[in-house]
């Protein structure tokens, strides 16, 4: 069958005789005697439909998936709706069809009550028919597309690095993958693309991004989750300020045509030391009144943060971003004051994004490892081949964004489960399809793994 | 420093006389007594540098990145080469820096030499400098865009699904990740997102399509990747002929901006049992002389395959594909002859893409489960969620193309692996970052897993 010749955001007094087909969700239905009230509701729109209960008399209830056949005619003055774009037209059925009888609702869609998170989470397809719900995700979707466009059209090139790696020191503990064919060995899942950006550039691409997907088990603070998504930016040939100016203009083309809000550019810059004594803080929210977003960048970070139960220095941000040429020398005797080429942005108090211009030359970078107390050979064994890669490196240096942060932010959702179609929960768990879950012995015995006993 | 005005494929006449900085690798060197020529590479183009060798003296070599200031001129009559856009100027080089001397490499860069495809994959950063192994990456980042852009202007939504998931009935093993905070439990990587973009069409949102990485752990057969990229595609309210000529206009876009070809469409279908009879196959070739891409759809197809070892009916596609209405009758007593409503997409010979409308009613679906012989207790245990959600499910279907082979066709490449910018080899290791590798003995015990003993 033809389910439709138009969508439920479609019609208006320009189809009025016309004859449509139209399916989609009762979004609600009022009986009027002889007459029923339907908004038939779909992504596009909701358009009321008129039923006469003497020749269609099936029983309809909120929810139920429908076909219909009708007639487009003018509403009845003083029944308007000015405020949807079908609101001055309705459809008089004259052919229906239920597609899918709904029976029961774990809980009502579309409507204002408040759910549970776990209901909502388990029932997240449902819960997803709710505008308020959809709409995120469909902002989500121009948020990538407007961004896309301007990194093509910036002469990026998307490339996909792979998810199935190696380790990466980002920090933070790695989801591993047993390998079967290679029993013993496991794969990690990448906390982010930076070594593979980096080896990107050796190959001489100039420009990289990717809209990547990373991974970090880490016991889940408020609102983080095991997976994420990033923008990935490297270029090669490049200082500080190119990465800046490259972002400004991208987050003056994504506010400008997603929000109508023209950012001023560029962004103020804030050295470290001063936002940490002006704002106690390194990701200083500088709206005023009358603004609804304030970026800014902050500079001059030191390299290193002492670590006072390991006794040594850990990178302040990762341990491939370079010094500042003229703090080289201080490397050896006071690599505390040794400043980092790298930059933070930060919008409205939240840090959505870091970068930094990174090492280039193996010297420098053994050295980093040497003052992080990466031993040699552990250094060798866990970075040997982008030590090796080094050797051939053009100067180049790039940002990741934090596309989930971003997207709720610019929505105005106070949660990154907002702007994600299918959330974990905080502790880790996806609650519609019962993920992580019980595997069969046989699996665990063809990947070489077993169950540790509980102690 | 900033390092460049302009890149090297940009100098033309019209920059004549101009000052310019640019940076690059030195593609070769040509030493004739006091001067030296140059071929400054990036991946923008050539550009010829001349070097008086009394005032730069400094060592020069294939693969050295330098960054030089000089003067455009005109090339001396009889050295134009009109093969190259920058091939009527050459750059008067006035000062020179070595950013990175190549000391050593494993294999001659960007000359035709045959490199071992092992040693090609350890270095496969320095392989992709080869302008042959550069441009298929390129051309995957174009054939990408060009998708991205038909989608979002035929109104589908891109929308991102889980990565850590659960397992999904593909037919293929799943790769498994260990939790840590759920210990004894394990998160699948995905064969393919179905499952969530049905769940997609029952929340509602019409047209979904994204381009999805994807994760089989098979024993590899020739050009296979254990992670892969397809563009997966769901719509709702359709029929098979909606899902083709979707698919049909997409292919004519893409084949006409990206190879300036104008494919013919329809594309012809053919019956899945002619197919058998005419071609022996279910991905017949159908190139003339002429030709150089013929697609054609192959339909019709069985919805089960008898496995005679098991003893029972394997799905011929995928457990949710939805059997022809006019052979519902013969679910019981005959379902060796009932129909699919299934599609597949060849070019070349190659199958592409296969596709399906779906099972939406969960009677339907429940039947198809005890065909398969995979039992209540277990069905509810793996796809219970989806049976569930199964009840609240409009009319849909979708297909999923594969991107790599797409790619690789168009680029006219042998393997998928040269449109990967990082492909693993056949035993599934990345030679490059050596994954998989051993874990420490902390890890795994954070993971709650063991090593079995091998025997």
């Amino acid at each position: 069958m033809d389910y439709r010749t138009n969508t439920c955001g479609e019609l208006t007094e320009k189809h009025l005789n016309k004859k449509v087909k139209l399916s989609g969700w009762i979004n609600s239905v009022r009986d009027h005697g002889k007459i029923r009230f339907i908004d038939l509701r779909d992504r596009y729109g909701l358009t009321q439909l008129v039923i006469n209960k003497e020749s269609i008399q099936e029983n309809l209830n909120d929810e139920d998936i429908i076909s219909i056949e009708g007639e487009v005619s003018s509403r009845p003055k003083g029944t308007v709706n000015d405020k949807i774009p079908t609101g001055k037209i309705e459809v008089k059925v004259k052919k229906l069809e239920i597609l899918q009888k709904c029976s029961f609702l774990p809980f009502e869609v579309n409507k204002d009550k408040e759910v549970s998170e776990d209901l909502k989470l388990k029932y997240r397809y449902l819960d997803l028919r709710k505008t308020s719900s959809m709409k995120p995700i469909i902002d989500r979707h121009e948020i990538f597309a407007i961004i896309r466009n301007y990194m093509n059209e910036n002469g990026f090139i998307d490339i996909e690095t792979p998810i199935l790696t190696k380790s990466t020191p980002e920090g933070a503990r790695d989801y591993l993958v047993p390998s079967r064919v290679n029993k013993g060995k496991f794969y990690a899942l990448p906390q982010s693309p930076q070594i593979f950006k980096q080896l990107l550039m050796i190959s001489g691409f100039d420009k990289y991004y990717q809209i990547a997907r990373c991974f970090r088990d880490e016991d889940l603070r408020a609102d983080r989750q095991p997976e994420f998504t990033q923008l990935d930016i490297e270029m090669s040939f490049i200082n500080e300020e190119d990465i800046q100016e490259l972002i400004e203009g991208l987050m003056k083309d994504l506010f400008e045509k997603k929000l109508n809000i023209k950012l001023k550019t560029p962004f103020p810059r804030i050295i470290y030391n001063e936002a940490m004594k002006k704002y106690k803080s390194d990701k200083p929210d500088l709206r005023t009144e009358k603004e609804k977003f304030a970026f800014c960048w902050v500079v001059d970070f030191p390299l290193f943060e002492w670590n006072q139960d390991e006794n040594r220095y850990d990178p302040m941000h990762h341990p491939f971003t370079s010094p500042k040429p003229e703090d080289l020398k201080n490397l050896d005797k006071n690599p505390g004051n040794v400043m980092a080429r790298a930059y933070d942005l930060v919008l409205n108090g939240t840090e959505i994004g870091g970068g930094s211009i990174r090492i280039h030359e193996q010297k420098t970078q053994n050295r980093i490892f040497e003052l992080l107390k990466i031993e040699k050979k552990e250094a060798d064994k866990r970075f040997g081949f982008l030590l090796e890669a080094l050797k051939y490196a053009p100067p180049h240096g790039g940002i990741a964004l934090g596309l989930d942060r971003i997207a709720a932010i610019m929505t105005n959702n106070e949660s990154i489960r907002d702007v994600i179609a299918f959330p974990k929960n905080k502790a880790a768990k996806d609650l519609l399809t019962d993920a992580p879950s019980d595997v069969e012995e046989k699996q665990l015995k063809e990947l070489g793994i077993d169950l540790r006993k509980a102690k």
